[in-house]
């Protein structure tokens, strides 16, 4: 499995089951407005992930597509972060969770702008207009509900505690993205830009930010929780029942 | 109540009823491709009802939002036609509602795009432009799945079969639509031309137009089969459980 394969699936799981989630949420959320916009932002998702899956096909070549990819792996090809796999919960917890991955997303994207890869500098390109308005529009609640009333603060305040424990593993460095320097983004070089800008929205929202906890990771190995089963079972079971139909 | 009040309602609650069946498909369309096309024709139907059940707040004039009105009716308070509450079933059953309805869609906003009514003339004028691309979207499934493999073809007959019998009720006339003749589209009018076009496609697709069999009704008056209260629930229970909250 060639390194620029491997990196460029990390990307594109995380994009993809973090569509998966948001769009969950298409039919359950609070407001008419707000089905929109995460409606909108899981279809952004869905996006960066087919234009990532693609171009992972292509350079494994051995002829896999993006259909291939998203729905003929294993959960333990799977290369995504665990936070995007973890249970969509309250309200509350997606939008804690889409701060802390759009936050990430965003700083990860403004650097790979520069990618020596034209592919992927050209996919970072686009979804870094995406994600400034995710980072805007989960910043925009996180003030919202945490300087709100005391019932949607005491839920803010939850949701930002229970995503913590996930947020370490997105800049872990790891050979891989060494050997690729060039064309990867070493995530440990954002980590504390990462932690100062979210670190400013929970100080506004009037929230605390979550104490150093116990930091899982797996996810970039294959190592996956129990969620990711489910997920991947819903997202998939349509077109594993019909495999090469002409659909 | 008042009869705009209510025409306007019907409008909507058939958008927003057919929006949270397509989101449904949002995790489970059998090609990345097919996601990202239903869940921008989710959002359409979508952005259509909250255009609508807004002017119905406004024209009811006794402070009720869009999301009052999503969120906070009962059952049989829902306007909508029973089509569009029906599960989604299948891809193909879910592609045969789609052509149906998006036909009956097109050739309503059509003509209400000629309204005495400045807003549902403003609201048609956009949807009409929506829909019509619905309708090719379905229309090329119909052919391709229809001219397909043939399972694919009996599966997209099976599809047309299934949602024929709730057909009948798009074009329904009767005193509300007569009484507000100018301002709403009286859809007995363009039932011909419905099925003139149906017909067409249906026969390009090498299936067959589905024998003529008991049609149900009484969507318009609030009588809905077993579906749409597992569909209330889903949609209103985020929005119940917090009524009133900040968000």
């Amino acid at each position: 499995m060639s390194d620029l394969f491997e990196y460029t699936l990390r990307l594109g799981d995380d994009a993809l089951i973090a569509a998966q989630r948001t769009a969950e949420w298409i039919a359950a959320a609070p407001q008419l407005e707000e089905d929109v916009a995460l409606g909108n932002i899981g279809l952004d998702q869905l996006g960066q992930a087919r234009s990532l899956l693609q171009y992972a096909g292509q350079v494994e070549g051995v002829g896999r597509s993006e259909d291939d990819l998203a729905y003929f792996r294993n959960e333990r090809d799977f290369r995504n972060l665990q936070l995007c796999e973890l249970p969509s919960g309250d309200f509350a917890h997606t939008i804690a969770r889409l701060l802390y991955f759009a936050t990430y997303q965003h700083l990860l994207y403004e650097e790979l702008r520069m990618s020596s890869d034209e592919t992927l500098a050209g996919v970072a390109g686009k979804a870094v207009k995406e994600v400034a308005y995710h980072v805007d529009h989960a910043t925009q609640w996180v003030l919202r509900l945490g300087d709100g009333t005391e019932e949607s603060h005491r839920r803010m305040q939850s949701g930002l505690d229970a995503m913590w424990p996930y947020t370490a593993e997105m800049f872990a460095s790891d050979d891989l993205v060494r050997r690729l320097a060039g064309i990867a983004v070493d995530p440990s070089t954002f980590a504390d830009e990462w932690s100062r800008r979210i670190t400013q929205v929970i100080d506004e929202s009037t929230c605390s930010r979550p104490e150093s906890s116990y930091q899982h990771d797996g996810g970039r190995d294959g190592r996956h929780t129990e969620h990711l089963g489910y997920l991947l079972a819903e997202l998939q079971h349509v077109a594993r029942s019909h495999p090469g139909a002409t659909w």
